[in-house]
């Protein structure tokens, strides 16, 4: 059922359909790069922080038997992800959870989780200018609920040791990002950046990081690069991404 | 004038002749790589850390009409670095300070460098396994004499607010950098990485990261990365450096 302004989306490649509104949140580019980028466990459970429509956990959910708890605050997107869950039958897999995530600290046992991914509002409050008039997006997108700081927090108080975050952020902000694992007793391992184009000289726009709960330091892993587009179209693994690999060019 | 095991190497792109000795210590495309990165003042003061033979400051020398500081502990490199300076007529520019980094606390005054460059030990002194036998490799590529928190501390002390310190290290102590960065106040603000190959899917195996005294955090920009090596040959962007624009392929 589909509400005014709402319209399904279908990420061929895992054939997942997601509900979506370009009124509320549509799922971006970044979703899909943070399912693909997250090296979830078999088993296990698995946490989707500031879910959203419910995009990530949607795609992860294909890669792994474990179960995954959605959590978004924003009332009319855990409904979307709700109704998205059981357009594709994954009631028995992934549960929705309209709370913030700040709540967890109270509802989890500590050392509980297994991995955890978010993609988080990026902008700081204080970028007002970049600030969106819709309060859905505007949620979203700044730190108007939610930090980074608490993102992190509150995944350090609930994973296990060995336990990971995979996140998806800005890479201008990845001095506070490392400064915040540092603190709150992580070791980033794996980190990837995204450029918007292959054949220009813009610098990354984003970059996925995983990190280790009480993990040691020195062990970085500088993945290699990852190109939105090439030469105006998709990049052949963004392609692949969305399409499947049958149409991969 | 050589020494016994010494030779002459040129790096075309800019007619610089180096002394090389194979059994003391020969500049690697790492030297190339940053010279071509760090954004020299035109004018004032630059010194170059961990100078080895002197491959940093001659191939910046070019960029700039500052005076440039050579610092090296070892007397055999120091000595290349002086006659490598003498071969290319720049005394004028380039001087040589054979004598630990680590002095210049005492020897100069608070605020008072533009810009330092520093390609130093790479390895922690605790990775036995990857020790040189041969001493002199020994102390260029392991902690042994200096640490990058040294580099890092001496740095913060004798530039001025503003000044930049240009770095290349190992992108798997790039949390340990940025740790340190934060603990002598240091902001990174443009970070490159180096990659083996172009053609397949490796990490990143260097990295060029430029901070700034002083500076606030969250301006961090990562530039297109660099590919060494494309189809088994220096890729177009590192054979420019070598050999000049003319040859590029």
């Amino acid at each position: 059922m589909l509400n005014k302004t709402e319209r399904i989306d279908q990420l061929y490649s895992q054939n997942i359909k997601i509900i979506q509104s370009p009124q509320v949140f549509s799922f971006s580019l970044d979703a899909v790069l943070l399912a693909d980028f997250a090296n979830v466990p078999k088993y296990g459970q698995i946490y989707d922080f500031c879910a959203g429509n419910g995009a990530v956990g949607l795609f992860v959910s294909a890669k792994t038997k474990a179960q995954i708890h959605l959590v978004e605050i924003q009332p009319e997107l855990a409904d979307m992800a709700q109704r998205s869950v059981a357009l594709n039958h994954l009631e028995a897999q992934l549960t929705v959870e309209n709370q913030p995530v700040q709540n967890l600290t109270q509802q989890l046992a500590h050392d509980s989780v297994d991995y955890i991914t978010c993609n988080p509002p990026y902008f700081r409050v204080q970028e007002l200018s970049r600030q969106n008039p819709n309060p859905h997006l505007a949620i979203a997108r700044h730190e108007l609920k939610i930090t980074i700081e608490d993102v992190i927090q509150v995944s350090s108080q609930v994973l296990k040791t060995n336990g990971k975050l995979a996140l998806v952020f800005r890479p201008d902000r990845l001095d506070e990002l490392f400064q915040l694992f540092k603190t709150y007793h992580f070791a980033p391992k794996r980190i990837r950046f995204i450029y918007p184009k292959a054949d220009d000289d813009k610098d990354a726009n984003m970059v996925l990081v995983e990190a280790l709960k009480n993990g040691r330091p020195n062990g970085v892993k500088i993945l290699k690069p990852l190109f939105a587009y090439n030469h105006g179209q998709y990049s052949s693994e963004v392609q692949a991404l969305l399409y499947g690999s049958n149409k991969e060019s």
